[in-house]
């Protein structure tokens, strides 16, 4: 919002307490809506602070300077790790910069996103950090960002909205976590994935709306095809938004006889379940099934075998990601950023030879463990 | 706040457009901060708005009625998954409502949590949800009941401020937990909690000015001391406050030849630290060492064997809350209520009796699985 001249000094609390004939400690109980004040001190601050056009200090400040000095955070679903790792990243860098934070959660739903946004801004925050739920409604974020507020998006990139973006290499992570399914000898991988999606099958990528879904899709399709697998797209299981789902995705694809003999999952909550589906089944890791997860999540270092992580760098993502905003906030004026951080794998003992396999394409009866 | 008689009626988005000489639509824009607008037009809404003295509705609403629709939430940790399951409870219940839910964290510091308090009634939501991070210093929450603004405390209680509390039963749950410990034989238990203190030794009770840890550590004293172990609270250790800090203890409590043959643990966090140290120092789960901890996270399901929890009523606790704070913002007037919620032990593979002792106080080595 740009500086507008004021007409006259603003009012101040003392200004009020003359006014309202209480002392300024009072005037600035009632006002401020903290401690005790009597009823009738109050009603005499709130006539004097209205016959005056009083204007507490915050608001003067947001209404001529556009500074509150919050940031509001837009994330996807803070009971995923994840997430809540982003946003000490991001609280970590807001409190260095002197701004606090305050949070609100979409639920991974495009509505839920809309109104947390409105909210926020509702708020006077001074800059917004979004994780976009999708790519296909962006109206709310292009609308704040043409409004000149900053706005960063965080883990996700909008093609069509040039604005400061912190992702990981998505594509070449899941590229090299695939590589090293096929290179330890799996021809047979599926890929499950947490995205909104009729049905659990891919049809085809412009169904995927969210770009650090398709990304990894993307590049687990790409090693797929370099190591001669036939349509590798029939491997991929979408859907997988909760633990139920996930269940009966994991369910459905180790329960047949041609069931994969690797799995690569795109969030530590969904390897989880896998992890319980498998030892359920009487299924071994990585006896009978590899597995490799997304996100280092507290479980993976400690189940017998310890897990083959992605190990992105979800703190520095939010840390990165505040800093830039940060940086605009206080006046930098520069083209966009779009900062792509380098994501490693830990590889643990989760990953190993497929089961040895009997002629003709059946495979020999799981063995438990 | 109260109701203030406005001196005429509301000057309106409707008003300032005529007054900027734009439409309706481009100073609702501008006024807004959303959507595009020329710097003119912008310019002429602002200095309209100023000249009418506009007060956007939102804005008016929260000071004539004090309803934002808005509940603020100050967590300890959001990235401890008590929390943030805590948060899914309110979350849930706020929604019901018709409310929005706006977060800050408190890093469980004093300082923090009075910043994040500030920050939130500043940004005027209807009333509050704080878990306090103790109970020597709760002036800010003192002064916000007072000034009527209603608030309700999750996890726990503040003896000295009687406003809506649902908590969980610490004491007898701790109780329940210990007894399964010493049933199973043992006789050298260790409790470790986080709790910011002095060195890591239990001096006194009256040290722990958060009630959940005060009562859990009574409940773990009392049936010591029924079971005829001498001076148990040498057995608590304090300070587990970080996953270093937590490693750090560990070590000590296991590396002696005296080490505890079970431990106790008053969160997942620490629950998991613990059972990585235990792991790394070659001893047995639960061969060498039993161990319970409180809060059946990701991991205690899916570790070899799987750990037996006190399994609290996290979800129902933030729901509760929120749920009689909302009844509250909806004008019941009843006195404050406090809830205890009742918690359950799901019993898993991590309890086993001691190991075998040869007679002079003396352990046989620790055997390494």
């Amino acid at each position: 919002m740009k500086k507008t001249t004021p007409k006259s000094r603003s009012v101040t609390v003392s200004d009020v307490a003359r006014e309202a004939k209480v002392s300024k400690a009072t005037a600035a109980r009632a006002l401020g809506g903290y401690g005790t004040v009597s009823e009738k001190a109050h009603e005499d601050v709130m006539a004097a602070a209205k016959a005056l056009d009083y204007r507490p200090n915050e608001l003067a400040r947001s209404m001529t300077t556009g500074k509150s000095g919050i940031i509001g955070v837009v994330v996807g679903d803070i009971e995923n790790p994840f997430f809540s790792l982003a946003v000490r990243g991001i609280s970590d860098a807001a409190r260095a910069a002197g701004f606090n934070v305050i949070l609100a959660n979409s639920g991974e739903q495009i509505e839920a996103e809309k109104a947390a946004v409105r909210l926020l801004i509702g708020k006077r925050v001074d800059g917004l950090i979004v994780t976009p739920s999708e790519s296909r409604d962006v109206t709310h974020l292009r609308d704040i960002h043409r409004s000149g507020r900053p706005l960063a998006l965080l883990d996700r990139a909008l093609p069509d909205l040039d604005v400061d973006t912190v992702t990981v290499d998505d594509r070449d992570v899941a590229i090299r976590a695939t590589r090293i399914l096929v290179n330890a000898g799996h021809r047979h991988i599926a890929y499950v994935t947490a995205v909104d999606a009729e049905g659990h099958e891919l049809r085809d990528l412009s169904q995927i709306y969210t770009s650090s879904v398709r990304e990894r899709i993307e590049g687990f399709l790409a090693v797929c095809h370099d190591a001669g697998i036939t349509d590798p797209k029939r491997h991929v299981r979408l859907g997988a938004t909760s633990p139920e789902e996930t269940r009966r995705i994991a369910t459905g694809l180790l329960s047949t006889p041609d069931r994969p003999t690797a799995i690569l999952a795109s969030d530590s909550l969904i390897g989880l379940e896998l992890f319980k589906v498998i030892q359920a089944l009487g299924l071994s890791v990585p006896g009978d099934i590899s597995l490799i997860t997304f996100h280092d999540a507290d479980w993976t270092s400690v189940t017998s075998p310890p897990i083959t992580v992605v190990d992105q760098p979800v703190y520095a993502l939010g840390k990165s990601v505040a800093e830039l905003l940060i940086r605009r906030l206080k006046g930098e004026t520069r083209p966009p950023e779009r900062l792509i951080l380098p994501t490693s794998i830990i590889e643990r003992g989760s990953v190993g030879p497929p089961p040895e396999e009997v002629t003709g394409g059946s495979r020999t009866k799981p063995s438990s463990d």
